[in-house]
C-alpha cells in the first residue's frame, strides 16, 4: 500500500469519478419507467423476463417461499440476525422525535407535528449483492417511525427464486409485500403504481447503475435516499494500535468493490509501514483478491502526519463514510471529529461490527458528503408540519405591523388576507 | 371561483407540470458551471455583465451599501423586522436537537453525535422578488444550527444596486459575506467556490429556472435545498367562517404567480357559493389582479364534501403546502391531519401571518410533497454521524456471530476483520 506523508498544501479526498450513467442509460431509463407508468404490471413482467431472463406471472412472494426459505437457512444465522434486529430497534428508536408546541404569554400557540410517512418502497439487489442486512438497515428504521405500509422489491434469479436470508430478514420484520422485480422497472412500480403495488411515498436502498438512474428520474414525485458511492473507510491510529488488525479493517471495505476507498492515517511512519506490509501479506490469502488489491492500490492510501493534530484535520477533510478512531484514547479525540458518517472508537469496534449488527445504520453518506449528510434514520421516514395557531389578541396587536412587512415585499393580497380580519364582529 | 362537489371516485391533486427547464436551458447551466469552475470571478463577472446588464468588478457589498440601506428603509419596518427575527429564532430554536448516546448493560456505548454543517449559502432573488423574508427564513436556521459560515448571494439591480430590504435582513443577522451575484453563475460560485469566494457544504433559497437547474446540477457536491414549485394554500372550513376572510386569504396566495393553487374545502355549499362571490368582488381591486385571476381560474377550486370527514380525507390527499382550518374548533381536527406543510388554526391565524411574522419557517413543501418532506428546518444544517464502542467483553461475546453473519454475505474479509482481534494479547 502506497504511503505519503502529508504537506500541508494537500487537499485531500476520497472523492471519485462516480458512474454518473450514459445517456444512452438514461433514456434507456426514462423509456422503461414510461412504459411502466403507462402499461403497469404486463411492463415490469416484460422487463423481468429481458433483464432477469425468467417469467414471473405473479411477482408476490408467496407464504411458501417464505418457509421454504426459512428451512434452508441456518440456524445458528437466524439466531444472529435476530440478535441484529434487536440491536437495530433498540438503536432506532432512540431516534424518534415528538410532536410539540408551546404558548408564547399572548396566548400564541406555536407548534411542530411530526408524522410517519403513509409508506415506503425499499430496494433490494439480488445475486451476490444480495444482503439480508440492507433489509434490516432499510426496513427497520421505517418501521420504528410508523410507516404503515412497506413494500420490498428485489430481482429474482434466473431461476425465480430469492434469496433465503432476503426472504427471512423481510419475514422477520413482518414485511409481507414483497415482489419479484427489479431494476428501474421495479423503483417505477414503486414509484407509480401497478395494478398489483399500490404507488409509495419514499424509496431507499441500494442497486445497480439503472437503479440509480430510475431513483433520481422519480425524486420529487416520491422521496428518495441518497444515491450511495463505493464503499470508504479511514482508520486512525497511533502508535498502539496493532497493525495486523488495522490491515484486516482496511481490506473489509476493500472487498467491496473495485472502486472502495481505503485509507490510514496515522502520526507513525513505524505504524504506517507495518500496515502496508500487513496489507500485502493479508492480501494473498483473500478470495475476493482481485478487487480488495484494485482498490488499495487505486484507491487507497497511507497519509502520515507530523502530529496527530494534522492526522485529524485529515480525517476531517476527508469526510469519510467509516470513520475507526484506534488510538490510546479515542473518546478523547471524538470532540474534534467533525465529518464522518460513521465513527468507530477503539480496537474492539472494528467496522464489520457496526455493518451488520451493533444497531446504528449501514447506510452512510460517502464520497466526502459526510459534510453535510447523515446515516439513514428514524426521522427520514417522518416530515414535519409546522403549526401555527395566533390568538385574537395576538393578532389583533400584530396585524398592522404583519400586514405593513407584506406591502414592503409588494403583496397587498396578503395585507388584505390580514385586514380582512380586522373589522371585528362583522360578518 | 368553480365549486365542485367531491365524488369518491375523484383522485385530487395539487400537482402541476412544473417547468423542469429545456434542454437548452441545461446546456447552457451546465456550461456556465463549467465554466464559473475554470475561470472564477472572471466567469461570474461577465455573466453578471451579460445578464445583469452590469459590470461589477468587486461583487462583496461594503459597510457604505449596509449603511446606505438602512438610512433607505422605513424604521417602523425595521421594528417588524426585528420583531420577526425574534419570533423566528425563538421558533427555530426548539428544532435544535443534542448529540445523544447510552450504554448497554454489557459496556458498549453507542450514540448519535449532531454537528453543525461548516458553511452554508443563500440565495437571495432579485428584482420584484427580492424578499427580506427570504433571507430571515434561510438563515435564522442555519444560524441556529451554529454553521459558522454564511454567505449570501443575490443578483444586482442594472444599476449595480441591491434591495435595501435585502441588505438590512442580513446585516441584522450578522451576515457578511453578501455578493452581487445571480443566477447559475451564483449557484456554481457557492458550490465550487472563486478566488474571493470558498466553496459552501450546502446551498438553499429560491430562484428563477436557471437557478433551480443549477441547484440541481451540483446536489450532491454540495447539499441543496428542495426546489420549490408554486405556492399553495388549501382552506378548510365549516359554516362558522367568514366567506370574505377566507376569500382574502385564497387570493393571498394566488397573487404569488400565475401558477398558484388556491383551493377551498368544505362541507358547506352556502358557504361554497359566498366564497366563490366574495373571491369574485375582491379581485376587482387587487394590484396583482391578472396573476392572481389566472391563478384562481386555471389553478383554484372549492371543493364541497358531504361530510367533514370526507373533507378532511380531500385534505389529506391533496398535502398542501399550507393548510388552513377554520371551523368550530380546529384543534379538534389537527389529530387527524396527516399532510401538510405548514397549518393554521382558526381565523386568527391566516397565512400571511405565518409568511413573514409568527416563527415557523416558510420555505415548505409544495407540489404534494408534504407527503414525505418538512419544512426547512435547523436540522437541515446540521448532520448526524453515527458512534460505536464496544467494550472487550462485548465484542467478545460477538466476534463469532457477527463473522458467521458476514460470511452468510459472502464477505471473508469482512468476517476476517472480526477474527484478527481475537487473538487476544498478542501483537
Amino acid at each position: 500500500m502506497k504511503i505519503k506523508t502529508i504537506s500541508g498544501a494537500e487537499r485531500f479526498s476520497l472523492k471519485r469519478s462516480i458512474d454518473a450513467g450514459t445517456d444512452e442509460q438514461r433514456k434507456t431509463v426514462r423509456s422503461i419507467i414510461e412504459d411502466v407508468k403507462a402499461n403497469g404490471d404486463q411492463a415490469v413482467r416484460s422487463y423481468t423476463a429481458r433483464f432477469d431472463g425468467i417469467e414471473i406471472d405473479s411477482p408476490l412472494v408467496t407464504k411458501e417461499e417464505i418457509e421454504k426459505a426459512y428451512t434452508s437457512l441456518d440456524s445458528q444465522l437466524l439466531q444472529v440476525m435476530r440478535q441484529a434486529i434487536e440491536n437495530i430497534r433498540e438503536y432506532h428508536e432512540r431516534q424518534l422525535q415528538s410532536s410539540w408546541f408551546y404558548h408564547r404569554k399572548d396566548g400564541t400557540m406555536l407548534g411542530q407535528k411530526v408524522t410517519a410517512l403513509d409508506s415506503a418502497g425499499v430496494y433490494v439487489p439480488g445475486g451476490t449483492a444480495a444482503y439480508p442486512s440492507s433489509v434490516l438497515m432499510n426496513v427497520i428504521p421505517a418501521l420504528t417511525a410508523g410507516v404503515e405500509r412497506i413494500v420490498l422489491v428485489t430481482p429474482p434469479g434466473k431461476d425465480g427464486q430469492l434469496s433465503p436470508g432476503v426472504l427471512v430478514a423481510a419475514a422477520e420484520l413482518g414485511i409481507k409485500d414483497i415482489y419479484k422485480m427489479g431494476g428501474a422497472q421495479a423503483i417505477a412500480a414503486l414509484a407509480y403504481g401497478t395494478e398489483t403495488i399500490e404507488p409509495v411515498d419514499k424509496i431507499t436502498g441500494p442497486g445497480n447503475i439503472y437503479v440509480a438512474l430510475a431513483k433520481r428520474e422519480v425524486f420529487g414525485d416520491v422521496d428518495i435516499d441518497m444515491i450511495a458511492g463505493p464503499s470508504e473507510i479511514v482508520v486512525l491510529a497511533d502508535e498502539t494500535a496493532i497493525p495486523r488488525e488495522i490491515a484486516a479493517d482496511l481490506l473489509s471495505q476493500a472487498e467491496h468493490d473495485k472502486l472502495s476507498s481505503s485509507v490510514f492515517v496515522t502520526d507513525s511512519m513505524t505504524l504506517a509501514e507495518a500496515v502496508s506490509a500487513e496489507v500485502n501479506e493479508q492480501l494473498k490469502t483473500l478470495p475476493r483478491r482481485e478487487i480488495a488489491e484494485a482498490a488499495v492500490n487505486d484507491y487507497g492510501c497511507i497519509y502520515v502526519a507530523e502530529t496527530m493534530d494534522e492526522a485529524i484535520d485529515t480525517v476531517n477533510t476527508l469526510a469519510p463514510e467509516h470513520l475507526e478512531i484506534i488510538t490510546q484514547s479515542p473518546e478523547a479525540l471524538l470532540g474534534r471529529i467533525k465529518h464522518a458518517g460513521a465513527i468507530f472508537l477503539g480496537r474492539y469496534s472494528p467496522e464489520p461490527v457496526g455493518d451488520y449488527f451493533a444497531g446504528p445504520n449501514h447506510v452512510l453518506p460517502t464520497n466526502g458528503t459526510a459534510r453535510f449528510s447523515s446515516p439513514l434514520n428514524v426521522t427520514d421516514f417522518q416530515k414535519r408540519s409546522s403549526i401555527i395557531s395566533y390568538s385574537q389578541s395576538a393578532f389583533e396587536e400584530h396585524a398592522e405591523s404583519i400586514a405593513a412587512f407584506a406591502r414592503l415585499e409588494g403583496l397587498e393580497a396578503h395585507a388584505r388576507s390580514i385586514e380582512s380580519r380586522e373589522r371585528r364582529n362583522s360578518k
